[in-house]
């Protein structure tokens, strides 16, 4: 095992270097020195499915081109190509080129809810960047987003229609997600039940669904494709596990972003929802009275961050988030072995390890 | 000829009546008696039609479902699904079944860019209820309006490439179209030029796909579809002039929402565009700085159409509706004439001349 530094996040070049790609691949975790020696092939498939996306955007739309490309840019670390490249010749590809436009749909439908998430949350910083409705103002933002997802279905249209209606089902999952989320905004009666209903729908759906795609354009058989869409589903959980964890334990210069915005969003995480469950009486109200408040001070915040440090939430809530980096790794078990494989491995691991 | 009344517009129930039907053909105009027979048919078609579209929300999210049945009831008159089924028969087709689906989805795509549309003009009312951002909340109206694009691109994905193609690259020139209109608020300079470029992409484009690909569909050869594009492209043209005027001389009632939206908004329409043109030095300098604030007071907006009036830019622009109906129906002066083929050419001048 050798142990690799990673590098700071944002903003990234377009085309994926290999550099950026350990860390992407890593999350700041150890790797087989055995899969290293693959890495520069798939930094070659990401470059393709890079290129692909970029060339829908240009077209014949100069004024919509500029704000997306720029959502392209400071939208993502291109998680979702890279795993279903890896997928892709994991199953045994040896050309990825037959899912480099899918997997530009998804990152490009990642990238839309990205922006449209950035106007619900008012957010100002996306990745160490003004977000996209800061920069461009709120109506291009909801346009861009919309003109993503337009671009992402044209990209899905070259695939059969059950690929089409997988893709799509996710975005609706996502959706309902988003919904469900704001239905819970500074609320943490709605509990852990609520909470995983939220993340199965709003992220762990359409990385199910694109490696299930991958999956079935690979030939696979149904317990194949329900191998790989159950790993994308728990990564995609033990993703946003971790996701819950920066927020309030990260490195903002690594995360291009301020910390606490799902507690001044009110949004429940496992983190709170752990802080919650453990705090005494007098102490679970504090706690409860403000994550509830609407405007939030910084001493509000770090009273929060107080109480949470003081229940060890972080603990338990790693040690989940690795428990459904196993299960994602347990899910493709009977994938032949093989270096990709260990990179999918890796990969789930990283998710729940990553620092940004 | 036979002169019929139409009824007020909002709100209508989700299945058509023939009564509301008549009035969303006529828009207030005349209309051949022969014509009226076939009515109750193209009524079953919408019902077909609304029946897909509704069925498409139900499904396993009964968090959006409301919220997005919401946005169907209060958003449209179904003048696509409309203009869809009635060229459908003119082109021969016994039974309308085969673009349900697909007229659904364009009228799914239309229900997506309104609650968006409503989100970026802050819009309260919408056909005489409260608009989906002002009943549900922004982050809802822009999650629902996701969520009907992907719902569309479901039903399209029914159908061969092509037309999704067709789709969406007309959802991609909408997009394209609100960004240019974006950037020509407040600033009656941008043109006539401009304002057409606008037209074209945001209203025109989208029934023009619509109509294209209802000719695909019966099997129509390139002329044949090129003659129907033509004719929706020209009416859509009609019907966003048409709203331009209705925006300053309609009345209120009918149209379910108040006047002067365009004004207020600072969006330079055919009529602004046209008494600016007309206006003298003193006045038109006035009418420029007035129509450039970003906070209008009634005092304001009621100058701005006293200027209006003064120029009569009513009446030309009225005229030049006129003239773009006259285009579509010379546009597809080739189909083979009918009951069906008259009814396409009343939906043409009605777009022209409609109250709502």
């Amino acid at each position: 095992m050798v142990e690799l530094m990673t590098t700071p996040a944002a903003p990234e070049p377009a085309e994926p270097t290999l550099e950026s790609l350990v860390g992407r691949v890593l999350g700041g975790g150890a790797f087989p020195e055995a899969s290293l020696a693959v890495l520069p092939r798939i930094a070659e498939d990401l470059a393709g499915i890079e290129s692909r996306l970029l060339e829908t955007l240009h077209s014949t739309y100069p004024q919509l081109a500029d704000a997306a490309n720029y959502a392209c840019r400071v939208g993502g670390k291109r998680v979702r190509p890279l795993l279903m490249a890896v997928a892709h010749r994991a199953l045994g590809a040896e050309d990825t080129q037959p899912i480099h436009a899918l997997a530009a749909a998804f990152q490009l439908i990642h990238t839309a809810t990205l922006v449209h998430d950035d106007v619900i949350d008012h957010a100002e910083l996306r990745r160490g960047r003004p977000s996209l409705p800061r920069a461009f103002g709120l109506p291009a933002a909801i346009v861009v987003g919309d003109f993503l997802f337009i671009r992402a279905f044209e990209l899905a249209a070259e695939y059969p229609r059950s690929i089409i209606l997988r893709c799509g089902e996710s975005c609706a999952d996502l959706a309902e997600g988003e919904v469900l989320q704001e239905g819970a905004r500074f609320d943490l009666g709605t509990g852990r039940e609520h909470y995983f209903r939220v993340v199965e729908r709003k992220t762990a759906a359409i990385v199910a669904a694109a490696l299930a795609s991958v999956a079935e354009i690979s030939g696979a058989d149904p317990d194949g494709i329900a191998a790989l869409e159950g790993y994308g589903r728990a990564l995609g959980i033990a993703f946003q596990i971790r996701d819950d964890l920066l927020d309030v334990y990260g490195d903002p210069d690594l995360l291009g972003k301020p910390l606490y915005s799902d507690l001044r969003e009110g949004n429940p995480t496992l983190v709170s929802l752990e802080t919650h469950a453990e705090l005494q009486a007098a102490e679970r109200a504090e706690f409860e009275r403000l994550f509830a408040l609407r405007h939030k001070e910084m001493a509000d915040l770090l009273r929060l961050r107080e109480l949470t440090d003081r229940t060890h939430a972080a603990d338990r809530v790693a040690a989940e988030a690795a428990a459904w980096a196993e299960r994602a790794v347990a899910s493709i078990a009977e994938v032949r072995p093989g270096p990709y494989h260990d990179v999918l491995d890796q990969m789930a691991r990283g998710a729940a390890g990553r620092r940004y």
